[in-house]
């Protein structure tokens, strides 16, 4: 991105009351779109697509085009202050050049760029699809209020973003928030990330089916795949191993936030993804494994809480780095 | 601390180029005290004295008085325009209330409230002594002119601080960089902090020793100590188990490593503390455990450097807290 660019896009956008902003939340699994107003709700329905599992970087470009589109029209296409964009990492920030793990169609894609090319004379802001979610939940979530939180979920990937000083934390490639990277168990398995004991290695939601099968489970229902959730399902069935397998990615979930409160001397963290819907199968153990890790008195009161948004998150977390600007969108000048 | 004085102790002190600030230090081994210039030099020469082992806390207050009236005189008595101080926490921020671990006469002991009473007209400012350390190094030490920065030591403890997008990392409670305290191995030793595993319990030099003497390590010299400095000349010397010691440490600092930067995507980690005077033995294992952990492209561009300042740096740091407040004292309203 040009320096011109760059500052372009870190003016302050004043939105009135009827004012909306598009928030565009890109992942692996679904494209997402819908019209955020100023106070961080939605202006008529989202509008949802699953991201083609194949086919062409256009053929992706496409997809997330209609999805905008539809978006709009089910609101009477009203003129949009913005779009804000989550999307799923990794990426060059705050170009917003894209080449995220789980879309092989995108490698290096100019997603910034090509938003303003469809989209003219409105500012265009991308970040990281974890980082995003931190901020919906910071804004109007379960954070609200408070200066320091950890924003996480625990998915079919672990990730987080940080508010330190009221401020998204960017790091200094907009890379900040890793979370799911923090080595938990230096002896522990393997990662996609090429580490080895990383949190997202044993606590996702493959990973923890995957050990649970490696243990000897199988779905109580010959019909149900082995996955996290049928494990959930199975877990509150009785079945050993798998209440074992949440309490291994739960007590992972637990060190690590230890570690991550020792360094940053938090006032919340904030969890949500699919793993943690299980409830106290995830959160019983992360909270032993918290309370017997997290020595020093300002690591124990950290509040460790449920996210409170919903499917809804990543737009309203997307739209606020066009409508909260001064407390999610801070790139710096180079 | 009341509104009021909160505000006052914030306001930005200007210095002119023969001004100066008194910065203190005060550990449990030692107090020391200079006066900086805004250029972040010492003016005349530093004054130190041992910290009293015993004592009530009215003898430890005499002690610091002492040490800042000696740095005083040593430069003609010159008008100072502020007082920053490093201190050994655990303290309440920013009001300056200290409990140092290792100074047991002062427990909730009001230091800023004294120093203001004994020097009045000026803005006091207190801060844990690991994180002025790590202002100085990014004021003018290795960090400087990099924007996201870790600075750490490993000595006694292990501690550190953070400078995140130019700005010092204080943390809800004034407490972020206890580095020490991130969990590197859950199964590991108990640490003091009443937590599990803490890069503490393993790196810190009393317990690299210990662990050494616990695989049967004795000093090859008879008279001296089993601590970490005759570990050093010992590894040096070839012994095995000393080696072993280091390079135990040295992983679990690695480790460490890697998981912060996942979290802030850092620029650079400065290492400083008696344990990285011994050079390789410590570093290279670092470094090994660093590149074997850190998986991701953003965490492999962590450039980890040994601190350039000498022993000085925890007065220039603690000065910082007055001369450059912009980056480094941010204490925010209530």
């Amino acid at each position: 991105m040009s320096k011109s660019n760059v500052i372009e896009e870190r003016a302050h956008v004043k939105l009135g009351p009827k004012d909306c902003v598009l928030g565009l939340d890109i992942g692996g699994t679904k494209i997402a779109a819908g019209l955020v107003t100023r106070d961080g709700s939605l202006l008529g329905r989202m509008h949802r697509s699953p991201t083609p599992a194949r086919g062409t970087s256009d053929r992706m470009w496409e997809v997330v085009v209609k999805v905008c589109e539809k978006a709009l029209a089910a609101s009477g296409n009203p003129k949009i202050k913005g779009i804000g964009v989550g999307c799923a990492g990794p990426m060059v920030w705050p170009d917003g050049v894209v080449s995220p793990l789980n879309i092989t169609a995108w490698r290096g894609f100019p997603l910034q760029r090509r938003l303003k090319e469809h989209f003219p004379k409105i500012p265009v802001r991308v970040h990281n699809d974890a980082i995003t979610m931190a901020a919906a939940e910071h804004w109007i979530g379960a954070a609200r209020g408070l200066d320091h939180a950890l924003g996480m979920v625990v998915s079919t990937g672990v990730g987080g973003g940080f508010i330190i000083g009221n401020q998204l934390v960017d790091g200094g490639l907009g890379n900040a928030g890793h979370i799911g990277h923090v080595v938990v168990d230096p002896t522990g398995p393997s990662c996609h990330c090429g580490g080895r004991g990383c949190l997202e290695a044993i606590a996702r939601g493959p990973s923890t089916a995957g050990w649970a099968v490696e243990q000897g489970w199988t779905p109580h229902s010959k019909e149900a795949s082995a996955d996290a959730k049928t494990l959930a399902s199975d877990a509150r069935d009785g079945d050993e191993i798998a209440i074992a397998a949440f309490a291994r990615s739960g007590e992972a979930v637990g060190i690590a936030l230890a570690s991550v409160t020792a360094l940053l001397d938090l006032d919340i963290a904030v969890i949500g993804g699919g793993l943690v819907q299980s409830g106290p199968l995830l959160m019983a153990p992360m909270r032993r494994a918290f309370a017997y890790h997290a020595g020093l008195k300002f690591q124990k009161r950290l509040r460790i809480v449920p996210a409170e948004l919903d499917q809804t998150a990543g737009i309203v977390g997307a739209a606020s780095l066009i409508i909260k600007s001064s407390n999610y969108w801070n790139p710096r000048d180079e």
